[in-house]
Parts: structure tokens; C-alpha cells; sequence
């Protein structure tokens, strides 16, 4: 736990050990923001919410880290849920639970490691707008930086799908529709954390419970912006992805009409050639009858079925052509 | 029938003969728990809507086991339906039909076994908040059982569609479609239990007929969460199988293209070897004509047959290596 | 035509010839029910609006058929339309238009059946809840009587569905597919029939113009919860029959996929045989040189060829055998 | 440009030259029906305008045929777009622009032809409802004679869609699925042309400027009704052509099938003969020694070799029937 | 930088170097319109923001060019956000950003170049009704512009599908589904475009904080409509590039099905015919017996056997013609 009290004149960041220094701290400046991270020390949180007041469910919330993001208001705090991306190469998302109260705000995270820094830099230096403004702008800030941290994952993900379109097209295999899946899942995951965001930055926009400054407001209403942005990348992946099954599959029959087009030359071309020398490998005996495969007995015979065995392979080979079967580096993979 | 009969003080829990034994009990303490376990004994269900004077279409509701979840405000009571999964290896929903009035709480259940042991526990165990508070909050502690309960069986339709998809990857057949089209279906029947308890628990959270207190309404909200979160789970599963069609789909095209390769590779490499076995194979007479299949009589000419046939194999053999027909285990199954 | 006069008191029940009769009856007694069975009397329907004072528009509706199920409400009357399955085997849905006014309601079928006899049971039984009450009552207890009607013909659909399940999955054949579009769009009628029932009851409910008793919206409440509870089966059955033509398509392949591995089998293993077989059909003369064939004059050549032959073949089947490509019976159909 | 103004007395009909006849005209009588056929004469239209103090953006949408329904309120009209089928036979919609003003209605059209017909007829017939009440009721009957002319249309594509369902199923062929395509696509644009009809009557209902008096709207209702009927006919129509897709694809994969059958019968049947005769064939000399093809000496040598291939062939063909391969005129096509 | 400052009397266009120039211009004259090409230069774009009290979120979004069209009220002006297409060969959109306030507005876009030069046109015109008109009315115009020139771009789209539509049924390849998804994804993005655009259109329509004079919102109403028409193309599109697909699908089908025709037809047509000439090139010895191929003997054996031949390939072509597997110019491609 550490916490970060200040106000236009100062600002004092410290690592508190028990709860008790809390009470001292909160009220000496007008905004206290105190962090926990990690959610194992289930006293240490008790203690906070016996001190602030906190509602029983709401700690719940807080320890249960399967929350939707939501907002809910309580008689002293508001109580919100976001979701989080610590890091650009994050698969997962982290519960953030926040208390916004008169003069302070709570923070719990389930694990070290979060996008807030630029929040404490800007909180540190002096004469920042931030440090001027109350715990509801500091609200606004945490959640402008959660949802900022979506973007570099999702341009990820945008560099996935565009690398499996790629593959789809040159390297059809069938590995690569579950990693289509996987990608559709993941954006699935991803929509199923930001689309609740949107609601709950929606009802912090209509809360008129004293909580939410007028002002700041404004800057949510940026916010949400943002998140319908979001919203609308992920819808665009999806979609994207949806179609690379289509190709994928067209892909596929694809090349069975090329493997069918190879056995179709090669034994149609073949089969008459194979005829006509089985023909002739027939033992009808010349001598009991002239009729009998005279061909036989010719001074040209062999070279006449030679020809006509070429005569017929050029032939077939010549209506392929026709019916554009050859190119097959073009129409086919 | 059994009751429990209790308030801050104390807790009396009695199984009920009669009907008349309730009229003493009901009002001797803050809140009375009916409970009715199954519904073969019509009079007993009659009996005790005239006890707490229920209306006809309720108790017709409460008979009827195939209602949807809903919350029906009548003058004297709020009729609750909802639908319970008694054990996490439940296929079918049961219906609990509750009655809110005031003092006393009436459930019907289809049959005995039920997900309500832990309630009973906290109503047993002195100095409890449940024992505090009134009806109403009793009647969320039983929707909140009720709701938790579908977490465990979610958990193993979780498990079998990860299993399902193992399978279909790994050992395609067509039974699968079966059971992937039956775990849709099951999937299905739980968002139909699981969707209208939401519509249920926002009506009784907006609920203004003085039933419900406003302090039971946040935890009601809380039940609404976990509701909401059910529906997205069960949403994401539902998208999953939907997904695992395809794999199916393409994954059987992938096997015939498996199959008309080994096909077309045996085919060609042969066609083309038979037909020079054939072409030596003719009757041409040699002594008719010099021009005739002078090579039956060559001092190599076997070996140059036999050369010429392995050429033509490499030759066609080098062909699919090089179009990347091979490799069967990466691309194909 | 005929009607039903009836108060606490009595139940007179007669089949009327000419409108004249009706003036006397109307108004004699607490609720009068017109009923007119076929719409080819049109004097009739006239004469009937003209006593009614029903408005130009709602008559046309009556004898144009093919009406939505709807609400409308006229200065004297309410205006009911819904519509009806005459009988659990009916594939058509029949128009029932209703007007209720004060003391009487007049219905009129497209053909003689329909499902209100047991309506007409309990209003001939003396001492029934339904002689207690008025004329909107009368109407929930028609509404109910034809939602009851849809439940034995959803029953028929849904043995039928499970059938084609069966047929499916054990002889799919094409004329299935007609079979499960035909149902499909059987289900497509249903649906469209008793969609607009949801909002025509959930109409009839806010109606406040005086027609109906709050009394009797607890009863039409039963009653749009039972038209619920029918589309949720109705968009189940066609979620399956969607199902259905994909398990169709899937098996399908599997029977292409079945034919092509026998002949690929067949063709394969034989394929080389034959092979060897032309071999030593050639006519290379073992006596123009010793490298010439020398295997047709072995002692043992002909065994040592079939030997070959016995091996390639068992060779080539073993080969298909760890592919998995025999067990037919299981994976394929 | 014709106009016929009318009140319950008499009903005038006349070809307008010039817009100054009409000032005379309007007022005259309690409605004047002013239609404007075509709209290459610009300023004609504009001195309507002008004449009637016409809203610019109004006039540019007339001209502009691209518009979809709506209605816009201005201050002294409520202009009205619609979009009819002047004939059962026609493919593309044409606009149809109104003005509903006091005492007066002005209506655009395209080109000349219309369903107006029995509208006019109804006015010049003496005593008809119509000639009494207000330019309100005539708008009406203006836009009920364009939806009732939709009727007719839709009932050439039902026919049309069932005569493709014949032949998907009897004939399927490529060209069918570009019919389909098409076959939807005019549902698509239909279906643009319907649905925005539907908002437009229900802002014509719910309009409150006094253009609309009371009495019409129970009209504007049935109007309204019959449009929704349409997009419901249409919907069915659209449901119906998907299905078709499926129903073509599906017969593309049943007709693969029974020539992969022909095939595989064809050339499983005759492999294993021709290599039985590829073994008698050889050439191993029988006098080499006793083991090298004794058959080719045996008495019945010929006779049994012909057996053994029809043993072969019999049992190859028991097999096929045994699997169900023949009856191909049921499973097939 | 440059503006354009006019009333009824002048209009006064120059291009400023420094913001201090515009401090004398604004109010000079009714309306001042300032257009920002480029928003390189951040310094340039503060002192306007700073000049004008703009508020620093909007100026935020105004650089961020990703914004998606939007309405937002501040204190001073109303700030707008919409997407132009510049030119009609353009595939991205482009960011324009507006400040409407008392007697100005301000706008940013991307890049030089925009769609503005015909209301330039009509501002630099005398008595043209823009003059007239205030601030709200130009940024009417404005919006206007920048609907219109999407409608030249959707002509393009369209005649691309229309020439995809071709290529499917005449020419298809693989290459198509590649450019069939960019279209689509060219729709889509499109799409995301147009849509917020219609909220943003009702918005402004709804705006009641006196920006927007009601004399305006007349004109808003048909820029609209004008979306929505647009909208009503985009998704007309999308349907049938969704149509081309399946096209496409069923058009590989297709040429499948005339592969294996080909093959199937060559195959089973020459395979009896080989085995009769494998029969007859047994090498049974007539000697040894009169049952041993005594055909090889008779004196029309050889002619025999190609009659036998010719007979076998004429009933096998016939029955397939009787198939009607020839006419494949018909059925086929």
C-alpha cells in the first residue's frame, strides 16, 4: 500500500505500513489517493474499508476479480470496477476497483505493475492542472490511462490479423484457423471488457449524486469517446477475421481443384495411350486371318501407334489448354 | 413442508403437518421460511394459499413447473419465480416459486435437494446479519444461492466445450457434430433459464410496492452482476461452439484433401509407368520390319525400359515434392 | 350465429336468425357473447355493425383475413384481433375478431371449430368465477383459450423436429433438406402469427380506456407470459432446424469423403499390381541378351511375381490401415 | 397539370394551363386535388412554389427522385414523400411528393401513370364519403391506393420465388443462384422502398400540427397495418431466398457425389479385371519350369480366368449395393 | 491559415499570416469563417484556441485526427467533428473539425484540399441567401458539402461491385475473394464514417442551447436525410458483396464438378475398353485346349473385339448423355 496526498502546494508520496497512518493523512490535503496492490492481505483491506466505510459488497467486488466494469453508488463513496492492461503484451485483463469519496479516492489492483505512471508524474510535478483539481479529476485520470493502455494491445492485434491475412492467402494450412479463433477469442475477451466500460463511463456522465464535478464531466465524455473508438476497431477485427475463415476455406477448395486438376490431366491424358498399347499387346493371330491385326505385320506399325499415341496425347492436351486448365499459378495457389 | 421461524434472538426450524400449525407460528417471530418440497400434495398448496390468501393464477404458476423466471406484485404478496439448477451435474432446471409477504417467506420446489443448505446455515448460526434483517433480504440470500449455483455447472459446460475442441482438432468424426449441436442446445436452455432472471431481479430492484427494502436493493444489484456476468459466459461459450462447427467443416475438407492427394500422387506416378510396361508390351513384329520395336531385341533394352520407368517416377515424384504435397502431417491431418 | 347471455344467475345459450333478436337480449343480462361462425353473410356482419355501432374500418379487417394480431381502440368497443389453430393437426392459423363493449362482445371465425368450448363448458356451469364477471373477462378467457390452442401444435412440430434429427443423422437424403426448409417456414408462419399477440396482450394490458378491469390485467398478464413461454419454443425449434442443415451438409461430405477413400483403396493397391503385371507382359526377348528379362525364365518367377505383388498390396493396406482409413463404420457414415 | 376540386355538392375535373387558374381555383371548394405528372417543367413546379408558398428544400426534394418516405412539417404544409409501383409489373418505384396545406393537396409525380385511379373515381361518384370530409382523408386515400398497389407486385415475386424453388430443386444450374441474387436484391430494394413508408404513417399518426384531424388517423392506422403486412410478406420472401442459396449449394454437392459414385463403381469394378488380365498376360515362359503360370496350360485355363472376374465383379457389386450406392435416383439427384 | 469575413454588403476572403490579425477581423462583419489547412503547426492552432477560448480537450481531438463525428456543446461554441472524402478517388477520410460560435467559425482540416469550394463560391457571390444567414446556416452549408462529396465515392464502390458481379460469373480466380474483402472492408470503413455522422446530425438538430437557429435546423433535416440515404447504399453494397461470396463459392464448386466430369467420362469410358484389350492380350494357350481363347483364332477375332470395344464406349457415352452430363457450357462454367 502507498498513498499520494496533495494539493496545489504539494504533493507527499509515501509507502504506508498500516492503516493508522492513513487516518492522520487523509483531510491534511485535498485529495489522498491510496493504492493497494495486490489483493492477498484480506486484513489490510478490511481495515481500509472499516476506515472509509466501506460497503461489505463492495469489498467483495473488490477480492472477487471477475467483476464487469460498473459503477455503483454507495452512501459516501462511488464505487468503480474497470478493467485494465498493465502491458502492451498483456493477454489478460486486470481488475481495477476504485472508491472516489470526499478527498480521496482507493485504489485496490490484483497485482503489481500498472499504466498509471503517467498519473504520478504528472501528480508530482508542480503546478500540473491535476494537482489543482479534485479526486473526481483524478478518477477521470486513472480511467483515461486504463483506457489508453487498450490501444497499443489492440494495434497488436491489428498486426496479427494482418499477418495472418497474409498466411491465409500464401500459406493455407490448417493450423492457421485455430489461430483465427484464438485471435477472434482474444478480440471476443478484449469486447467483453470494453463494451461494459462504456455503460459504466456513460452512468458516471449521468451521476448527479455530488460525486462528479460538472467540469470534469467534460473530460469523460472524452473518455468515452475513446472507448467507443475502441469498440469499433474490435468490431472491425472481428469482421476481418470472420472473412479470413471465408478465405481460408475457399483456399482450401481451391486446392482440391488443383490436386483434381494434376489426376484429371495425367490419368485422362494417359488412359487413351494405355489403351491403344494394351490394343496392340492383344494376341489375335495374324496368321489364322488377314483380318487379324495387320497393323502387326506393317513395316511402319510401331512407329504408326507411336504417332497416333502422340497424336492423341497432343489432342487432349491441346482441349486442357482450351479450357484454360494450364496457368495454374494464377487461378490456383 | 418445514419451516424456520426466526429473528435476532432466536431460530426455530420444525418439519409442519398441517397447514394450522403454520397460522400459529407465522407473525411469533420477524420472519417465517415455508419451504415446500414438491408438489404431488394439491391440498396442502391449496390449504396454505388460503393461509396466506395467494392469488389463483399464482398457485396455478407455482403448479405449472415451466414458467419463465419473473416477479409478479400482488396486493399482499411479490410472487417470484425463478429457476434453480440443484447440482453442478444438472442437465434440467427445476422451478422455485417464492411468495414475499410480509413477515414470511413461501418457496415451492419441484422436488426435494436444493441449493438453499448455506442460507439455512447462516439463519441457524446466531448473531448472523441475516437474522437482523427482515424478509425481503431473505429472499435475496435464496435468489443468491439460486444464481450461484449456476457458476458450478457452467464450469463443466467450460470444460467439455475445451474438450470438444481438443477433439476436433485431434480426432475429427462425425459424432462430434452430434454432440457439439447438444451442447449448443444445453447452452441454449441455460440462457433461456439465465436471461429473463435478469429481467427478474431489475424488477425488483426498481420494485416500489414497499416489499422490498432500499437497503436489500444494493444486494440485489450485487445478484444482478453475477447474473450479467452468467449471460456473458454463457454468450462466449455459445460463440466458441458455433466456431467449432467451422473447424469441423473445414477439418473434413482438409481429410478429403488428404485422401485425394495419396490418390493423385499413387495415380500419376503409376499411369504413366503402366503405359511404358504396355508399350513393350505390344505385338509389333520385329521381323516384319526394322522400324518395329527395335528395342525388344536391344542387349539392355530391359534395363533401359526399367530406367526409363524409374526417370519418370523421380521425375513426377520430384514434381508434387516441389509443389509441397508432401508434408502431409503439417498440412493435412 | 349464435350467442350466450349470461349473469350470476343464469346462462341462456341460443342460435339467433336475424339481428332483431339480439336488441331484446343484449343488455338483459350482465354480458352478452355474440358469436358468428364463417364470414360469407355479409347482410349479417352489416346488420351486426350497425347494431353495434362498430366503425367501417374494423368490419373491413373483419372480413379481410389475413389481419395481424392487433388492439384497437373505437370510441364504443375495443377492436381484438388474434388468431387461431383451430386444431393441434391446423398448419394455418384462422382470423378470431373480437369487439368487446360494455356488456357484450361479439366474435367472429373464419370457419365453423374453434377452441373456445371449454369457455363454453365453464360459462354453462352454474357457480364458475367466469358468470361472476364481466365482459372483459370473457375476452381473457377466449385470448387464453386460443394461446392454449398453439401448445398441442408446437408439441407436433417439435416430435417432428426430433425426427428429422434422427433421419439426418441415420439417411440423409436430399429430400430432407426440403423437409427441414418446409418446417422451417411452418415455424416462420407460427412465429409471425404469434409475435404480434405479445404486443397486442402487452397492449390490452396498458389499455386504459376503461374496457378493462385491473382485475382482469392480472389474468392477461398469465396470459402474455404463456405467448412468452411460446416464442421461446418456437426460436428454439428453429435454432435446431438451422442445426439441422448444416449436420445435413456435413454428412454430405462425409459420404463423399467415404467414396473417395474406397476408391482411392481400390484403385491405389491395384494401381501398382497391374503395374507389375504389364512389367513382365513386355516383349523384351530373353534371347537376344541375357539382361533381357531374365526373370521370365526363373524357376520360381512366377510365384516371386505374385510374392511381389502380395507384398506391394499388403504393404499399401497396412499403409491405409495406420491412417485410420478403415473403421469406416465409425467415422464415416 | 390537372386539378379537381370538390366538396359534397359537385366535383370539378380540369387540365390547368397556367398556375394563375389554379389561385381562382383553390378555395373554391372545400378541397382542390392539384397533380403535377412528370417534372421536366421546372417552372411550373416553381410557380406552384411560389403559388403556394412551398418550402425551397421541399421543391428540391420533389425534383430530387432519390428520396426515401418521410414527412416534414412546415408551417403552412406537411410535405410528404412516397414511393410508389405504378403498375404490377414494375421493377422500380417511383416518387410521389404531396402537400397537405388547408383546403388544398398538391401531388408530384415521376412520370405519368398511377394508382389513383379508383381515387378519382370515388370522387367524381356523388355522395361518396370522401367528397365530405377534409384534404386530410384525401391524402389518405392517396397513400392507401400506393400501398395497395405493392400488393400485386409482391405476389408476381412469391410466384416467382416458388417457381425458383422448383427448379432448384428439379434443375439446378449456375445461372439459377445469379436469379436468386437478383431475385433478392429486388426484395432489398422493395424492402428500402416499404419500411421507411412505416415510420412515415407512423409520424403521420402521431402528428399534432392540425393538418391531421382525428378522424383520419383511425384510417392512417389501417394504413399502417396493411405496411407492416408488407414488410412482413417481404421479410418471409427474403427468408425463403437464403434458404434457396442452401437448398442450390446442397444439390451442387449431391450431383458431385453421384458422379464421384459413377466413378468410383466404374473404376473400383474394372481395376481388379483388368489386372487379372495384366496376370495372365505375362510372359513367364511355362516351359522354364512347372511354377511359371501353369494356369496358361490348364484345360479350362480361359474359361476359369473369365470366372474368376466374374466372381470378382459380383461380389464387388454386392458390395455397392450393400453400402446403399445404387437407388441413386432417390438419394440423387 | 486563411479567412472569410462577410455580411449581406462584402465579403472579404484573405489568407493571415498571425492570429493577432484575426482579433481585428471577427466581429467586423456578421459572420467570419477561418479555415486551418494542416495541423502542423501546434503553435498556430494554440493561439487560435487561446484567441477564441477554445477548450483544451477539443483542441486535443482537433490534432488527434482518429476523432469519430461528433457534437459537443461548450460554454462559448459548439465544436463538431466530421470525416470528408476530399476527392472522389479518395479511400481514406479525412478529419474536419469545426468551431461554431457567436459570429465565427473555425475550422481545421488534415491537408489541403476539401469539398468547400462551391459554398466559397457562393459566399464570394453577391445576394446570394448564405449572406444573409449566420454562422449556423455556413456550417450547414459546410456539413452539406462534406455529405455530398461521399456520394460521388459510393458510385465508384458501386461500379466496382457491379464489375466484380461480372468477373465472379465469367472469370473466376482466387484473386477475386481477396478483392471482394477489401471492398467490403472499404464499405465498412466507409460506414464507420457515415453512421456517427446521422447521430451527429440528430444531434445538432435536437441542440437547443441557441448555437443553431431554428430557421437552420430545417436545412440540417435534409443534410439528414441525405445520411441516411447514403447509409441506405452502404449497406445495399455490403449485402451483395456477402452475395459475391457465395457466388464465388458455388462458381469453384461448379468448376470442380466439370473437373471431375472430365476425368470421370475419360475414365469409365476407356477403362472396359482396356480391360477387353488386357483380356484378349492374355497369354492362355489355344493349344492346349479348344476353351482357351479361341477368339484369337477366329477369322474376324480381331475385328470382333473393336466392335465389342465400340460398342461398350457408345452405350456408356450415351448413358451418359442421357445423364445429361454433356451440355456442360450450360450447366458449368
Amino acid at each position: 500500500m502507498d498513498y499520494l496526498s496533495y494539493d496545489e502546494v504539494a504533493c507527499i508520496e509515501k509507502a504506508a505500513d498500516d492503516v493508522g497512518a492513513l487516518k492522520r493523512v487523509v483531510g491534511s490535503r485535498t485529495v489522498t489517493w491510496i493504492n493497494v496492490n495486490g489483493l492477498a492481505d484480506i486484513a489490510l483491506i478490511e481495515a481500509i474499508g472499516k476506515l472509509f466505510n466501506l460497503h461489505q459488497l463492495a469489498l467483495e467486488d473488490v477480492i472477487n476479480v471477475h467483476q464487469r466494469p460498473k459503477v455503483e453508488e454507495y452512501d459516501e463513496q462511488l464505487f468503480i470496477v474497470t478493467r485494465m492492461l498493465p502491458e502492451p503484451t498483456s493477454k489478460e485483463t486486470e481488475q481495477v476497483s476504485m472508491f472516489l469519496g470526499k478527498g480521496y479516492v482507493v485504489t485496490f489492483q490484483e497485482r503489481p505493475g500498472d499504466v498509471f505512471e503517467p498519473v504520478r508524474q504528472r501528480l508530482r510535478r508542480d503546478g500540473g492542472q491535476i494537482r489543482k483539481l479534485g479526486a473526481d479529476y483524478l478518477v477521470y485520470a486513472l480511467l483515461d490511462a486504463v483506457i489508453d493502455g487498450y490501444f497499443p494491445v489492440l494495434e497488436r492485434r491489428g498486426e496479427e490479423v494482418e499477418h495472418l491475412e497474409d498466411l491465409v492467402v500464401s500459406k493455407p494450412r490448417e493450423a492457421l484457423l485455430s489461430v483465427i479463433h484464438e485471435t477472434k477469442r482474444d478480440l471476443l475477451d478484449l469486447r467483453r471488457a470494453v463494451w461494459p466500460q462504456r455503460e459504466m463511463l456513460s452512468a458516471l456522465m449521468r451521476q448527479d449524486g455530488g460525486f462528479i464535478e460538472e467540469r470534469t464531466k467534460v473530460y469523460l465524455r472524452d473518455c468515452y469517446d475513446h472507448v467507443v473508438q475502441l469498440i469499433d476497431i474490435i468490431e472491425t477485427y472481428r469482421e476481418i477475421c470472420s472473412g479470413l475463415v471465408e478465405t481460408y476455406l475457399s483456399s482450401l477448395s481451391n486446392r482440391m481443384n488443383e490436386i483434381m486438376k494434376v489426376l484429371t490431366i495425367m490419368a485422362t491424358v494417359f488412359i487413351p495411350l494405355s489403351f491403344i498399347a494394351g490394343l496392340y499387346g492383344m494376341n489375335f493371330d495374324p496368321k489364322a486371318s488377314p483380318w487379324n491385326m495387320p497393323e502387326l505385320g506393317w513395316k511402319y506399325g510401331y512407329p504408326f501407334a507411336l504417332g497416333l499415341m502422340i497424336a492423341v496425347a497432343a489432342g487432349l492436351l491441346w482441349s486442357f489448354w482450351w479450357r484454360g486448365w494450364f496457368g495454374g499459378s494464377d487461378e490456383g495457389e
